[in-house]
């Protein structure tokens, strides 16, 4: 009998087995790879029995416990959950393939063409913490841009993901995806993440999306290259300039619409000369809204709906009905809040100054930078780039919303007719 | 007396200079940038004394061994040099400022603008072992692309760098450039390198340049995204179509044109039906241009003056008058040779023959790939994107010629009207 292979060897052998895919999934045509997607739409929907029970494994081993039910709604699939991850895989099937696409071409001196030309990453390590869709929504994006994908899934959703990915590898392998093109790593030890973490040969790059310890030790132990894909501590600016009835759309949109994710308001600064008329109103409409409104002096002395907001409700990431809120004396101020306690991820000003908009568009450094718009609205879809596969908070490469294009790099590509260097 | 500050502190201190300079040189003028760039060119020659003798001082630690006398020659700084430096940084002053440039602006059905724009890096910290010029090139690429950058030599340059490094911060910072936005490390211990490359927080990228145990080290050590300029094992395959006049030049100019850079031939492969007709002239001329040919055994069969290869010649990076050559059955042969041994950096293939070169282009993986032309050619001047930084093999962000634009990353911006998420 085989004694189970060491989880050094059960990483190699996966990375090698993705390597030797990804030289192949580089020239699949297109025709193949949106075959292949809609086989895995189908493949998951055919699967769905297998996929609900191993889920519910997942979720009796998650438990009950009440202060956890928001996670445990977030682990639980039903039949249109997995409807949903279906139609997602169908929707990038519509997409273009940024494979292969020339960039741009151009002629030196000299007579030879040089141009750049859209290819594929190679293979993509996707570390997760999240939702069992991502299992699918990651495979898919990674196969339309050519890229053969190594998917880690949390352990708490093992083996939901793990029947998911079984559905949509089968399905893939069948339409013509070479083996090894979507691999999922079904042991959930850390040492398995911290060797993978080691194969620069054959891993191109690494996204991880998580809480902090993940990035702490994605950051920490990596060797290949690292898209984060962060925290977002979001600020919305009210200026003195604002649209009162706008100004209280954004931020109600962008905090109350959807708080846990990572582009949901989480500190609203707003300018002395509009706090009086406008702030308790706001304040009163959150609170209606359930939110817990922690307020500097000011704040609360304005609205009796606020509380005291502490030193460390500046900067904090609630993902909740929780919002802080400070008064501030100028759009500096405002700015310099934003560059202490914010993350670079969204950053919105509410105004009808045209200096100011136009400042604040070019001063502040976030991947997304608005104005009179919902910090909500920092998304692939709501961009039109189509699904992505998250927001990427690294400054090189891909900032912001991930798409196909950027599940890609380039290469030069030369047209000749002799040239030498002179 | 003050005990001087340990490594640790000094990167620190260094570093949060350097991120305190970034956010202010993020949106200096393009009119402040280039007179400091110009007042840099000036204060080189204005301080060539004293970088001369700084020069001075490194050729005799470096000292006079024989075997050395090439990299001394790498190392030695004259007026000459000196003038060259200075042109080269007044050559950056002509390109236009990568800074601010809006990519790309569309509208979304809901009326909002959605735009990229291109903004700074932040904080670049560069690593090198090369000639002193490398210095002068990165401070001025990377302030011309709005980025602070920390500068870290080589050991066996460190006085003549830390001149060159003295005399364009002075004139920078005279010219308005805020202190820290060009920093040299004056301390050559290996301790300063690795707290470097866990300032996470304050440094946004770290390029290397230079052998394998400093690839090694930044690759193991950095919690900082790198971009690598490594090594070129680039191929030449002249084809069963080559044009043989053209074959001859391209091959000639690839190995001999200046065979210590990464872009130069170290294999070439030649296919049979032409070996017999075309190669032993090729290899008589390389003889003659003091090359040593290392062949397979049907190349030293055809020529006489080519001595046997061993298999390790095949995948070196020479850097040097020495080139391997084997003689291979067909395209694929050739390809797949290229795909075992090759670095992904340069690869070309010699051909008239149409559907070929265009295989070789699209399945042949490197950050450049060549019909018909010099693999000397892949550089940034050659390609029209300007002065270069170094040939990134890194597959994300910029891969090959990295000129300034590939020195900046994007930010979305939103210009909206009051847009929300439904």
């Amino acid at each position: 009998m085989d004694s189970p292979a060491s989880n050094q060897d059960y990483v190699e052998d996966l990375v090698k087995k993705a390597r030797a895919a990804s030289v192949r999934l580089a020239t699949l045509p297109t025709l193949v790879k949106d075959q292949a997607l809609l086989a895995m739409a189908e493949g998951l929907l055919a699967k769905s029995e297998e996929i609900l029970s191993a889920n519910e494994r997942d979720l009796e081993t998650f438990g009950t416990r009440r202060e956890q039910e928001a996670m445990a709604d977030r682990l639980r699939l039903t039949p249109e959950r997995i409807a949903e991850m279906a139609d997602g895989i169908r929707e990038i099937v519509k997409l273009p393939d940024p494979v292969g696409e020339t960039i741009k071409l151009w002629t030196r001196p000299n007579g030879m063409k040089v141009g750049r030309v859209r290819v594929p990453i190679g293979v993509i390590g996707i570390i997760y913490e999240s939702r069992p869709n991502v299992t699918a929504d990651s495979a898919a994006l990674c196969l339309k841009s050519g890229n053969a994908c190594i998917l880690r899934g949390g352990s708490e959703a093992i083996h939901s993901n793990t029947a998911i990915a079984a559905a949509l590898a089968e399905a893939a392998e069948k339409a013509g995806v070479p083996p090894g093109g979507i691999s999922f790593i079904e042991r959930s030890d850390r040492e398995v993440v911290l060797a993978l973490l080691k194969q620069d040969r054959d891993v191109d790059l690494i996204i991880p999306r998580g809480g902090e310890s993940l990035m702490q030790t994605v950051t920490e132990q990596s060797m290949i290259p690292v898209i984060k894909h962060d925290k977002g501590i979001c600020h919305v600016y009210v200026d003195a300039d604002a649209d009162p009835a706008m100004a209280e759309r954004i931020c109600l949109n962008a905090k109350v619409q959807r708080p846990s994710t990572c582009n949901a308001m989480e500190t609203l600064l707003v300018h002395q000369t509009v706090a009086r008329t406008w702030l308790p109103e706001l304040v009163r409409k959150l609170s209606e809204a359930k939110v817990d409104v922690r307020g500097c002096p000011k704040t609360c002395q304005l609205s009796p709906e606020a509380k005291p907001a502490s030193p460390e409700d500046y900067g904090r990431e609630f993902l909740a009905l929780i919002l802080a809120v400070k008064v501030v004396k100028s759009m500096e101020e405002a700015m310099e809040h934003i560059a202490r306690y914010g993350s670079r991820h969204t950053e919105a000003i509410v105004t009808n100054d045209y200096a100011r908009a136009l400042r604040f568009l070019r001063e502040v450094d976030a991947s997304a930078v608005m104005v009179n718009a919902s910090t909500r609205l920092n998304d692939g879809y709501q961009f039109g780039l189509g699904a992505e596969i998250g927001i990427s908070t690294t400054r090189i490469h891909a900032r912001g919303p991930m798409g196909l294009e950027e599940l890609t790099c380039s290469k030069f590509i030369v047209l000749g007719s002799g040239q030498i260097r002179e």
